[in-house]
């Protein structure tokens, strides 16, 4: 039985089969093993996602096996700042880290097997959000929507849910700012990803998988690879077990 | 409940999620409304298709609605010559037929709403074959295992069953040849896809989609946009109906 891989989280994940996008790079990574299902929501903070998270999963089957991991990748819009154009998305931090738990609760009674994989935020390029970014991101100010800092605080919440609850996580925040010219080598306009940004993302997510034991190795093929098919007994190859 | 989009086919299904894909393309056009499945299974033919296809499908709910719509893509493979290094993937074009009209009864039977639509066997570039295919590719006459007559007569098959079962086709093998420099404009070894040509394939899924009502604009978003979010009443847009 072919498992499901579920990404949810925001427009990081909703743009993730893009060119050159994560959530396209996993799918074909996992092309004869996982199916990678797509749950992402533009604009969408923990508030609302731990409300509709039911209704999110409701076309997903329920049993146990059918989902192998789900990556939770909310943050960067909980963490828009509260007295500037994106307030009404903010969520303060104590709440945040409430929805994250409620997410995660619900997520280990529908499938209790499957690896839930956190992902931070990503680093915000606040120059980069009044210039390039939405009308609405920099206020008459010219002061951005959203602040580095403000993402670190979030990020740093989402590993301390993730610790507490023994999940896995993937610190993109942290991970982004390591390399010099980061602001513009994986961040297209301060905060959504480059396709080089994409690759470093899907990269994380794969070796989070590998060590929940979901690499390509230790899944099983679906049906047999052409290579395996005998070419004077092909039929044969596809008997029943 | 958000439907699926399953597409089944061979090697040019299977890697629809690489760089540039028809298929991750589909998934992105579709990402607020439909999960698109992948099921391809690279050097298959319509004979082990046939024998395999309750298997591939059995991950995915059978209830009527659980899917919206079904690419069948298959027939490069079978029409592989006799006589030539792929010998071992061809199917007499009889066969091809009874092969395809059991997958399309069998998706009948699982899905008995979905839009079937078949696809046919893209042309070929002979030259590109022997010239820059796998080594069995060209035998040691230098004479390649496809021709593009061959794919013709199956992608004319594949269209007759398409007209005589009541179902959409896409013919492809006829939609590419209408462009000079077809050969390499669309393909990139003399049959898989370039991203040309994968942008060619998904224009034309979206619009057999479309004429099977399954467009952007006639299914419904899952869960409210943020767009439609009232930013001084956010959480009441989240109340179940």
């Amino acid at each position: 039985m072919r498992p499901s891989i579920v990404l949810f989280g925001d427009s990081i994940t909703e743009e993730s089969f893009g060119e050159g996008g994560w959530g396209a790079h996993l799918a074909n990574h996992y092309s004869r093993s996982a199916d990678v299902v797509l749950r992402g929501y533009s604009g969408y903070n923990t508030r609302w996602a731990s409300l509709v998270a039911g209704r999110a999963f409701s076309a997903i089957p329920a049993s146990a096996a059918a989902v192998a991991a789900v990556t939770v990748f909310f943050g960067a819009n909980d963490a828009s700042l509260p007295d500037r154009s994106s307030a009404f998305q903010h969520v303060p931090l104590p709440e945040y880290r409430v929805n994250l738990r409620a997410i995660c609760a619900l997520l280990r009674a529908r499938w209790p097997s499957a690896a839930v994989i956190l992902i931070t935020p990503p680093p915000v390029d606040e120059r980069a959000r009044v210039r390039l970014g939405h009308p609405r991101n920099g206020d008459a100010s010219g002061l951005p929507e959203r602040t580095n800092e403000a993402a670190g605080r979030y990020a740093r919440a989402c590993l301390e849910v993730a610790a507490e609850r023994g999940l896995r996580a993937i610190d993109v925040w942290s991970r982004m700012q390591e390399f010099p010219g980061w602001e513009t080598a994986f961040l297209r306009d301060g905060l959504h990803l480059t396709p080089t940004g994409n690759r470093l993302l899907f990269e994380e997510v794969v070796f989070a998988l590998r060590d929940a034991n979901l690499s390509l190795e230790a899944l099983p093929a679906d049906l047999p690879l052409c290579s395996d098919i005998d070419p004077n007994d092909a039929v044969n190859c596809f008997e029943e077990d």
